[in-house]
């Protein structure tokens, strides 16, 4: 098993770099805090005796050797950067899991004859540069490195111009590596596990995304003197897009979900009229057709609903991914050490993205879940317990130590 | 007559302090612009004569002397400070139009027996300070200074530092002055004298206005792994909340107007669901009694909607001014002034505020308007013709000095 409490004190360690304003993180990608982040992660894994890689996106591999020179890695990890209000364990748990693995096999003085690399995917999260898991995307050839150096923030900052302003930009070519398996661990982010008082999720798939962002042109003018009838109101269109965007992901629930998380009103000011607002759409489902529907009726009740308007709209699709299903020997390895070491566990189907799903297209790949409290995250709030950590990261460690081989 | 071109001249001079994106002006209060434009409106009346007054809340007065020393002042103005997305006229023409009365009677050796002074006030716009109109307020007292100081702009810098590290906070006590009367002279900012193909508006009344400022909480959450039953979408709940806006404000036209221009979502990120927002409903009436029925029936609807969602709600007014009716000698001045010049007129409401409004309080006041195209305003593509301008400052001009006495 591993230690529990030293994998915690750990989370506890990272937390306090970029603190949030109520107890959990903002430590998002490419900040300075996010630098910090790094290179408490770095001397953790040289401590451990790992050899650190990073490529020319940032991702960090650290390495423990194995017995067979020739034999490939297993991998395992996950993020290190947050969201503005994030939480403590959403991508740290996986990352610091995976060291918490290296660091038990040097207590117990196991070689495995594959080596183990310890991994920090850069920008999962997307949220200052859409899209989510950028980087793993640009290893599993998703996405082009000069299409994700050229992402911008809402400041105009370049993704390229960002991560070498940290200090942070590697040589080593992206996705050169070859895998034998990648296996992350993370918490559940929604409330199945707790619900179900299982220890352990068994990720058996990953819904698909997709992110539309819509513009809606109108005309900015006075509150006060532009008469009912002559209104160009973008930010009204915008409530009446919300509200379809919401009836229409309630029409294929359970198996799909939909909301607008971020807005911005221009020029956001008490006594003009919106003359412009963007805003993303998220949508999601486990069955792609469900989402290809679900972008078709939003495009096409925006469109309506601008059209009698008389305003103007455009849409652009910044992010998705299909839904995957995971490798099934990989799976079985998480189910077996689940089943083996004693832990209550369901499969599941993984709501949000994560870096396996992407990874998933070029090394078999899995994912283990830990409940969190009230299915919630992306909130500071963010809780999870000492010994859900625990329960998930010796899952994690005897499916990687049984695919790494002893 | 006054001097058209030369009016023209210094309102495209002005507007190149602070330009815009899109042609207009981003000269918003208390900025370096703010600072820029008072500087240049101070040497021109320094030129022309006049001796520069400031006050505590950086409204400032430039007088030109009268014959007789005991005579109560002639006031005519309006503001400098434009939109973030402005135009080049609102307020603008007010402040220069009143520096041009100055130099005509300069140009033509006149004197008045009243002093006649031109006036530039402070925030009139209320974007980055809410509210509107702050100075003219604090002024007529309707606003404690201590109250204006404390205003936070969405940084959190105070209205009391900004307006010192601007360096135009004068010595002079507000609201001291004594007026013989006083006169604005501004853009319609609506389209119904261009659509009446009439010169002039002589503003009988000013419509109310009410701003509530409504934060809805719900809770931060992740847009895929939540499923739809366990959202607290506080994005959702506005969108609702701004189309019952628009039914309210529908329900009393033509003789009410609502939007909400103001909009920020918390904590803006694409995979949350929004936790929080913030919005500022703009409701307006000539009649006070159609203001309270939208204002309760805004707060009904409102608390209707976020009940049912499970979510919280608070509401607080953060600005707002009963209808105003104008004095009658001032609006026959104007009047008479129109008709005597040739200029075909009407009689018309104002449909945004105006210092005018507040300076009713404590001096006999009146406004004039001129057409804008297409009804216009706070739009970067706001435009008015040279020869509007002019007639509106002749109209100006003439009620002025007829009330300064030769
Ligand atoms: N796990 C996680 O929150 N990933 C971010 C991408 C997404 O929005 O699903
Ligand atoms: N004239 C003008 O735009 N004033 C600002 C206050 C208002 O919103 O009416």
């Amino acid at each position: 098993r591993i230690n529990g409490d030293r994998l915690w004190d750990s989370l506890m360690e990272m937390a306090k770099i970029g603190p949030g304003v109520a107890g959990g993180n903002n430590r998002q990608t490419l900040t300075d805090e996010d630098a910090e982040g790094r290179a408490l992660f770095q001397k953790w894994c040289q401590d451990a005796g790992c050899t650190m890689g990073l490529d020319q996106m940032g991702n960090m591999f650290a390495r423990r050797e194995g017995t067979d020179p020739e034999a490939l890695p297993v991998y395992v990890g996950s993020h290190l950067d947050t969201q503005p209000t994030g939480g403590k364990y959403d991508g740290v748990l996986g990352v610091l899991g995976g060291l918490e693995i290296i660091r038990t096999l040097n207590d117990l003085g196991i070689k495995t004859r594959h080596p183990i690399v310890a991994t920090n995917w850069t920008n999962e999260e997307g949220t200052r540069y859409a899209p989510a898991m950028l980087s793993s995307g640009v290893f599993a050839e998703m996405h082009t490195q000069d299409w994700a150096y050229d992402r911008e923030d809402a400041e105009g900052k370049k993704f390229g111009d960002e991560l070498k302003r940290i200090g942070w930009r590697g040589e080593e070519e992206v996705g050169a590596r070859k895998m034998r398996a990648f296996f992350e661990l993370h918490i559940e982010q929604g409330p199945i596990l707790e619900a179900e008082e299982k220890d352990i999720g068994v990720v058996t798939h990953g819904q698909g995304l997709s992110w539309t962002q819509v513009t809606i042109t109108g005309k900015d003018a006075h509150t006060g003197s532009t008469p009912m009838p002559m209104r160009k109101n973008a930010g009204l269109a915008m409530a009446r897009v919300l509200e379809k965007v919401d009836e229409i992901a309630w029409s294929h629930a359970p198996h799909a979900v939909g909301a607008a998380g971020h807005i911005d009103v221009f020029p956001n000011s008490r006594n003009v009229i919106p003359g412009k607002v963007v805003f993303t759409v998220d949508l999601r489902s486990p069955d792609l057709a469900v989402i290809t529907d679900m972008e078709n009726r939003l495009r096409v009740a925006a469109e309506d609903i601008v059209e009698e308007m008389g305003l103007q709209i455009e849409f652009e699709k910044v992010g998705g991914f299909d839904p995957v299903a995971f490798d099934e020997t990989c799976v079985a390895a998480l189910r077996n050490a689940a089943e083996r070491l004693g832990y209550s566990h369901t499969d599941i189907i993984s709501g949000a993205g994560h870096d396996a799903c992407w990874i998933n297209r070029v090394a078999p790949t899995a994912m283990v879940m830990c409940p969190c409290v009230d299915g919630l995250s992306h909130n500071e709030a963010e809780e999870i317990s000492k010994d859900w950590a625990a329960a998930g990261a010796d899952v994690l460690f005897h499916a990687v130590v049984e695919t790494a081989e002893i």
